[in-house]
């Protein structure tokens, strides 16, 4: 509750949200300032009694550094957040809070699943046609050797497949040419392993200019160029906003409305918010998170890499 | 003449542009098809008698392999182009043909400054207030070492210092963090040098975010980034078009309209042009090319990495 720039007025009006528009089956944990969390459920005339509510005495500011503060902040509404996400008494952890915090606490507390090399978070890619890409990894993983891209892979299409309830999603290496063959080191030797692979139907290279065009439901890269992209499509967004342009396909690069991003690839449910999130953003965090476990997302993920983990031995 | 999708007749058209609004000093040497050359010059009224036509009875076409294509055809024009640089007949070479044969030319026909280990070709990046930056390398070199960045950040800067008359250009390295230490492995390692490079003004890290914001007049990076960000601002154009956006800042993102990008970092001026160029496009290149000779930018260059090998001796 304490994440974000407007917490923890904007998660409860998230909730609201969520009250108002669900066959809500899903009972909400609510981890922050208790005195506060009240305050802000009274005021937007929600009843404490339909939650639980944990208290935490500490917070971890946006620019604190993540592995320090998660540390020492042990009452912070985080850390106390994935001690019931890793203890069992939540199935999923949903903040708007410190982005570093929270992955070192999905790395270090819920962990990888067996067999996942790098987890990594993706971005959302709007198309003109209304529907959504996904690219990942767009900033965990600056470095990455092949096998990861390979991985981002297969955790993007079991994402986008489940989640969003795309038949064989098609699944694209970022390159800098669309013939095998072309691109860097890492695209290179890239390309062979995501051909072979029975996991995923990948569909080849994809360039910079189809990034934004329907062609592949998932886009790998290493996070260097995944963060970049990230960032420059959001301030495409803000050019159009200071130029009043109203557009409604660019309003889409306004990426803070669609929710948070799951961390894929660690053992529960972890989805991260933007820090500017409003009402819409925490009530989409929340969906997302009822769709991953009611697909068994996590169940299908470790499914893939433990049958893979089978078939190649050592 | 032969270079780009409408040739000869848009290279003829930007020669009548730029014999339209410059004093004009330059001797313009004609490389192509004569009678094509001749037809074209006919028909839009300038007088054959005024330039110095080069036949050239083979042409490298859009699709063929550089190097061979290159090998292959000695009496294409662009190997007769390279032939009479190279030679020292003309004083720089300007092509919208073949991309890759033009690059395969200037690095083997022209061959490296001494000291400029990778040769770069750069964008050109619009900013709402009027101003150009100038991002590269774009996709020569797709896998760099930090020494190659700092390289980029010296012929960046010397050609924006001489060319664009730039005091004392902004460099700034391409990273996904602010702060000096963030980044991929690459650019953890190039920041220092960039830092402690007397030959610079190094300004520090920008991100995805700050590249079409006027905070740097240089932004340098490894060329798979870069090419995917140049390739991705193309799209971003082509979607205003299909969206019937008109916007004066995203109009600049239409690139070919600059003329052609020159292969920093070879002994003399070649020039690149996109393959779908226009007549302005022509003149640009001619332009531009002027400038380079007018402000000795090669000469500049090899003094700079020159200086530094006597520096920096082994």
């Amino acid at each position: 509750m304490m994440g974000g720039d407007y917490a923890p007025l904007e998660a409860v009006k998230g909730i609201q949200l969520y009250n108002a528009q669900k066959d809500k089956d899903t009972h909400l944990v609510l981890v922050g300032d208790q005195e506060l969390i009240l305050k802000h459920l009274n005021e937007q005339g929600l009843d404490p009694a339909s939650f639980t509510i944990v208290h935490a005495s500490q917070v971890i500011d946006m620019h604190e550094h993540p592995t320090k503060a998660l540390k020492e902040k042990q009452n912070s509404s985080i850390a106390i957040g994935f001690h019931l996400l890793a203890s069992g008494k939540i199935d999923a952890f949903i903040s708007a809070g410190n982005t570093g915090a929270m992955m070192v606490g999905a790395l270090f507390s819920v962990k990888a699943i067996e067999g996942v090399q790098r987890p990594t978070i993706g971005a959302y890619l709007p198309r003109e046609n209304g529907k959504l890409g996904w690219l990942l990894d767009v900033g965990i993983n600056s470095d990455c050797k092949p096998e990861n891209l390979l991985q981002f892979g297969i955790l993007g299409s079991l994402f986008v497949q489940h989640v969003w309830n795309v038949e064989k999603p098609r699944v694209a290496l970022l390159n800098i040419g669309e013939e095998e063959g072309k691109g860097n080191i890492l695209t290179q030797a890239a390309y062979p392993l995501l051909k072979a692979s029975e996991e995923i139907n990948f569909i080849g290279n994809l360039e910079g200019r189809d990034i934004f065009v329907d062609k592949a439901d998932v886009i790998v890269c290493e996070g260097f160029t995944g963060n970049v992209i990230l960032k420059l499509s959001e301030s495409i967004y803000d050019i159009t906003v200071r130029r009043n342009i109203k557009d409604e396909y660019f309003d889409k690069f306004h990426f803070e409305q669609y929710g948070g991003v799951p961390v894929l690839g660690v053992n529960k449910p972890v989805i991260i918010g933007h820090g500017i999130s409003f009402g819409p953003a925490f009530m989409n965090m929340i969906v997302m998170a009822e769709k991953m476990i009611a697909t068994d997302l996590l169940g299908k993920i470790k499914e893939s890499f433990g049958a893979k983990a089978v078939q190649t031995p050592e």
